[in-house]
């Protein structure tokens, strides 16, 4: 039996029992493992020392190695991250509804946990503990399958956790984590139908494509943002340049930055300019439309697929539009319904974009960086669903639950 | 370009247009369509007829014949689900949530259609009407893949409907039906993301397999049921009767009819002689484990393999068990998710049960039979999910939803 299996099995086990803790009991767990994961900080530094070390023979690169570190602050920032989740509100065992039938029946609508969940994930060691902590607080067991560049890392880390989680509530076997970091043990997860009731991809979109296209086992989709800010008419100019300068620059490697630009052509004749400088000053390549290079001749040309393209980078895309029929229509092709927004002084204009726009989060006046879990003050996040079932945007605990309904009759039958 | 590719790109044009249109225009597309069934009655009993032949040349069972067949009081009966569907409330546009920042965003959650919906179903034709009418009514554009079996009639309906709408606010493009039953087309469905936003397979275990094996679309899995009864030392005798007669032979061939009677030792020396008649005497086939072939001779042996198998039939498995911890633990093992009852007149008993068994339905003192979207008030169901994500148990309105977060700003940008 493989590695998955079994472990994925052993997990299982843990369910009816994760199920019938008090929320007091978990958040004891989580606190002592907090506890552990601090008081174990330099067993962690060390072999997170070897997975650095393996990556700079790898000729890992400086970024991804970045990622992967771990130091005393990173740790505490860990370790703080899971009482941050004992203060979240435990969303296990919330009556959703009630429904009193004619003939007597009584029926609740009961939130309970999801089930068994893995996360297939890459190189940051702290996806490992904010995983095990959001799916503990949740009543559900956790196949954590993470890249083999922090295997040392992580296995120290699950280590630790399961020493901590002895003296507590929570069965050791409820957190698992798989060593074998051969490209197999993520497609047994994927097929491990009835064993895992979803698998959670977190990573680039090469990881979160394999998922999609190969399991057979429910996924949460996360990931992909090509986003857009489409400056209107009627927008103030410089609450137009604060959000494009935000949504581009303040973090561009992430999904909810933004990749391509959409201008009103009146806006662009007299703002596009200041934007673009500033732009520049930020050390942004620019791509054009034709329309926008006539008035920025130092932009390359912008093709269709750097429309397509997530860049993830300091690169931005600028077209210039006819105005909000033709942004919507830009939005509809290349958009992939992660966040998206307009800044106008223009209610009606504004109204119709949110209206319209199909995206997981759409924006009026704000930059796009704002989709996640804690600056929508949900405490927490377990990624970001790009999909439409189940939790669409960022994911706080209740994306973790399920539901059941329970009935209570005094002998109804069905006539 | 196949004609599942070109289809689902037709509906999906038409998702903005639907999104847009007010509950009224919705409703009185639908009561466009009921009229047009209900006064073209004769041409769908006619094209229904040409199915019917070819069902019968082919050596269709009587019973999947009578499944297939319309006549004037089914169409009736489907114009009238139409019009219930009308009655309902429309869940699009509700705002399920809203979140005031401290940084000034004002966050809503909003209830938006899902997208397009493919349906992958069988020989029923009503399947055709009904996913129709629960579509349209969510403001999703439908992608409809009927059996070969009901294709004439399907394809009338269709038609049908088609030139109703002509004369309302829905387009007509909303509504595709696959004409190509060979097995090729629903591989193209499994197969189309970016096109179908979810698949939703309505039949038997083989088609439901099918879907989940193959699919890298989002997929509601409904379907398996492997229900049990789990008469407890404290029930009532005649209630346990009703509720386990009801629960097999009200209508043994849907998912929530119960498979397997799992009796309490002490009830079962001293009542289930009772029960065993009434079900013999209602042409229930018994199969029981050793203990319960000492009370019933007559009984064949129930195999390991009859534990696991959905009868959909007159055919019961009846163990014997020493209390409520084998009963849980023996649903535990065999139990699909779908609907477990427990009969008892113990306070505590069922508790314990409704709290431990992981299932979309648990029942206390009340038959299986209910689990149903019209028995649950729901005015409508468009199957039963046994998956935990998304939508569980029986599926209303609600379920074919989805939502996005619009969030209004002034300028705000990330720190």
């Amino acid at each position: 039996m493989s590695e998955v299996i079994q472990k994925a099995k052993l997990a299982g086990t843990t369910a009816p029992v994760l199920n019938r803790l008090t929320t007091k009991q978990k958040n004891d767990a989580l606190l002592a493992a907090s506890n552990a994961l601090l008081a174990n900080a330099d067993a962690i530094i060390a072999a997170n020392g070897e997975d650095l070390e393996r990556g700079r023979n790898d000729g890992t690169s400086d970024s991804l190695l970045d990622r992967l570190k771990l130091d005393q602050s990173r740790i505490a920032g860990i370790a703080e991250g899971l009482r941050q989740i004992v203060e979240l509100t435990d969303p296990i065992g919330e009556i959703l509804e009630t429904i009193e039938r004619p003939n007597g029946l009584h029926i609740q609508k009961k939130r309970v946990p999801l089930g068994v969940i893995g996360i297939i994930y890459e190189a940051r060691p702290n996806v490992t503990v904010d995983a095990i902590g959001l799916c503990l607080k949740t009543g559900n067991p956790v196949v954590l399958r993470g890249g083999s560049s922090a295997i040392s890392s992580n296995k120290k880390i699950v280590e630790i956790i399961h020493h901590a989680l002895e003296t507590t509530a929570v069965p050791v076997e409820a957190v698992q984590l798989i060593e074998d970091t051969r490209r197999e043990s993520v497609d047994v997860m994927l097929r491990a139908n009835g064993l895992l009731d979803v698998v959670i991809p977190r990573g680039g979109s090469a990881l979160i494509q394999n998922v999609v296209q190969n399991a057979t086992v429910p996924v949460i989709e996360t990931g992909a943002g090509i986003c857009h800010t489409y400056v209107d008419e009627s927008a103030n100019a410089q609450m137009a340049l604060d959000i494009a300068i935000n949504a581009k620059v303040q973090r561009p490697s992430v999904c909810n930055a933004m990749e391509t630009l959409l201008v009103d052509e009146q806006f662009a004749a007299n703002h596009l300019l200041s934007i673009a400088e500033a732009m520049q000053d930020a050390k942004v390549e620019l791509r054009g439309c034709p329309e926008t290079r006539k008035l920025l001749p130092s932009a390359k040309e912008a093709t269709e697929q750097d429309f397509a393209t997530e860049y993830n980078d300091y690169i931005l895309n600028v077209k210039i539009v006819s105005g909000l029929d033709e942004a919507l229509a830009h939005i509809a092709q290349f958009g992939t319904k992660h966040s998206e927004c307009i800044v106008t002084e223009n209610k009606e204009h504004a109204e119709h974009f949110l209206q319209e726009v199909d995206a997981a989060a759409i924006y009026h006046n704000a930059s796009t960086r704002f989709t996640d879990g804690f600056e929508f003050g949900f405490g927490a996040e377990i990624g970001i669903s790009t999909q439409k079932l189940h939790a669409r945007g960022p994911m706080g605990l209740p994306a973790l639950t399920s539901t059941k309904y329970i009935i209570q009759g005094t002998g109804q039958v069905r006539p």
